[in-house]
């Protein structure tokens, strides 16, 4: 532990969330807490880049009332960015300026807030002191909608991006229903998800014991196999009348061509501009001949703070919080994780996981979270993932609109001479 | 106004929308105060073919808690069409079949729920009385997305879409912020409305005075010019970093040709299956370089109930309420609508329009809404959207979901022969 009064150092790292800034909320509002021991909390500007580029953010010139509206504010109240520092041997320099920065501005912790790339620069951050002799405590703090970090039980923003596909694939299911008569039958529904199904499988969330509605999901998980989805849709349709299909944008057939893949030209020879849902959708025209709609809903989903599950703002606030707490009782390397204590009543705590152990391990679903058919999940998959979006945790608003802070962002003086990334 | 007691008659009609349930529950629960007048109402399954096909559903069997629930639940609940009555010289066999329902389950009030064809419907029939000498009051309650039907000040299931844009691309704006210094710059968004663009307008009520965000709009109404288009991106990219766009699915070239419509062709030479959003992605990307985002609300935006403005789902319940009070006072041929009575505070009363002009008539954005550049709304388009996006009329949530209801939809016993539609 910082042996004397430090500075903190704070960035957001990788895509966003719905609750990314309730992390941020936490570590700064529980470092003003200890005044005695962290000087001020520095943001950097752009993440990780602000700190290689000694562009920091004051927060402390940011009011108690903005930095508590942080909680309730989606996206990266600092800027993000995508920037992987490279390993000691590939590019020392930049772990050099980095300590020139953190002495500089006599920073003794680094708080990381992203996902699996994030926990690795975090990671090697916190061997600075053995391998650069700079005395540091790096924690991370996780966050990614893909909720594949390993150790912890899920991750924040994964809860909240569940929650508005699942409550969106609700919505748009009872639309089709509706119109399924002389109108659309099939409606295809494209989330995120590149490498794991988590938040494709939110989608299945919609169907419930009480109301029972006809979802395929498509995984990452499961090879496209489209005769066996088209039988799926088909038999679907056929019984319901309607039916909805949620897409993982990483859906991919066994060769590991993307459904979005087609190899669509346009009228001057680019390459195709869709994504997976305007393809299956067409594949179920075309094989099946009913009338579709599609969706994509992209950064609506993971920016949608307006939905967001309780559950996860808490956890992401308490990841924060935790962070700060693990600082200032000397630990180093670590990153707060969520431990699940039972299912119902929901109840958690917070744990602790060795950075070794998170950076650069993915977290796939587990097969059995998957139906035999690979369109579904099962009861346990249920279980694990109600609980995350459970609870409803609403912005202030005011003509309509939510009230999301923008912070000032006053850039910390500058002492260094520039660098170049 | 019908001498006896009579039952009345309820169908849902086009595109559902958050707040179309609203309107019926408005009917149904009002209809259910007057039952020394009012029989029993029968919903139409599938909208007005359940009148022509006899496929009534007994509303009377619905508990007074289920009726209470359609006004939180989205879609629409007895089903939905798209079926235009033809004129009476060219389908007389229609009108004398619903003639024939009509006085088999004693029907005499005939409540219309939907845009500007069926308003054209619910007038046709409201002419029974004159053409055929079936005596039978028809009332339009208004409903439609696009925002298009005249004389009223707007529609119910407009003001909940416009929140869902508004806030959706607030939302996704903040996502683009935080990520544009080294990730995506431009987020493009594909909403609703091929030939009026008031929901595009919507996106541009994300940015505010004390909020400023760079916003493009493109309206159906606006003559598309790709170079004026870019220049307007670069210029706000250059200025704040990023930018999003708002397309309307309607918007088109001066020879009419819709922007979806790029002659992209897939390996097998069938058309291509993108819809406004790639293509504008990708056109700036060409020309400009940017990494871009793109999504399609589609279903999304009409179907959240779980972001509907209180102002729509008031006035939505509002329209039913007074469309059966109508009836009552011995009106046939009207449809109520939404007088604005001022903005700030925001009143609104229930006025009265005549169906003859009503039907067939198209309300386009008026020219002052639009700035002379063609990519935002004016502070007059503001004052007018501003109170239809007001206030918040969440339902209730059961494990992080939305307890919207199922009816049981009962059927009335058939008492005529098979019709062939």
């Amino acid at each position: 532990m910082a042996a004397k009064k430090m500075n903190a150092f704070y960035a957001q790292s990788g895509g966003v969330t719905a609750v990314i800034n309730a992390s941020a909320c936490g570590v700064i509002e529980t470092a003003r807490k200890h005044k005695d021991k962290i000087g001020k909390v520095y943001a950097g500007r752009n993440g990780i880049i602000g700190a290689l580029t000694e562009d920091l953010i004051d927060t402390s010139k940011e009011s108690t009332k903005a930095v508590a509206g942080l909680r309730t504010t989606p996206s990266g109240a600092f800027g993000s960015c995508r920037f992987k520092l490279k390993s000691l041997e590939a590019n020392k320099r930049e772990y050099e300026r980095l300590i020139e920065v953190f002495k500089a501005h006599n920073i003794g912790y680094f708080f990381y807030n992203g996902g699996g790339d994030s926990a690795d620069t975090c990671y090697k951050v916190s061997q600075l002191s053995e391998t650069l002799g700079y005395p540091v405590q790096a924690i991370h703090v996780p966050k990614t909608v893909d909720n594949d970090l390993p150790i912890t039980d899920n991750c924040p923003g994964f809860g909240s991006v569940a929650k508005y596909i699942a409550v969106s694939t609700l919505e748009a299911t009872f639309d089709v229903r509706s119109m399924c008569a002389t109108s659309t039958k099939v409606f295809v529904l494209e989330v995120m998800g590149r490498h794991a199904g988590w938040i494709a499988a939110a989608g299945a969330m919609a169907s419930t014991k009480d109301c029972e509605l006809p979802i395929v999901v498509l995984f990452p998980e499961v090879l496209f196999d489209q005769k066996k989805f088209l039988a799926k849709v088909n038999g679907l349709v056929k019984k319901f009348g309607y039916c909805t299909v949620v897409v993982s944008e990483g859906c991919h057939y066994p060769d590991g061509k993307f459904l979005a893949e087609q190899g669509t030209r346009d009228a001057f020879g680019h390459a195709q501009l869709g994504g997976a849902a305007p393809v299956v959708a067409n594949m179920v025209k075309d094989a099946l001949g009913y009338k579709f709609h599609w969706g994509v809903a992209d950064y609506l989903q993971r920016a949608a703070r307006h939905i967001a599950s309780k559950s996860d703002v808490d956890q992401a606030y308490a990841m924060g919080k935790a962070a700060v707490e693990f600082a200032l009782k000397g630990h180093n390397s670590v990153m707060p994780t969520v431990e699940r204590v039972s299912n119902a009543p929901y109840k958690w705590k917070v744990g602790m996981a060795p950075l070794s152990k998170v950076a650069n391990v993915e977290k796939m679903m587990p097969k059995n979270f998957i139906t035999a058919d690979g369109f579904g999940i099962t009861e346990k998959c249920r279980q694990y993932l109600a609980p995350l979006m459970k609870g409803e945790d609403y912005p202030s608003y005011k003509d309509g609109l939510p009230q999301y802070v923008t912070l000032k962002n006053v850039a910390v003086p500058k002492k260094l001479s520039k660098f170049d990334l």
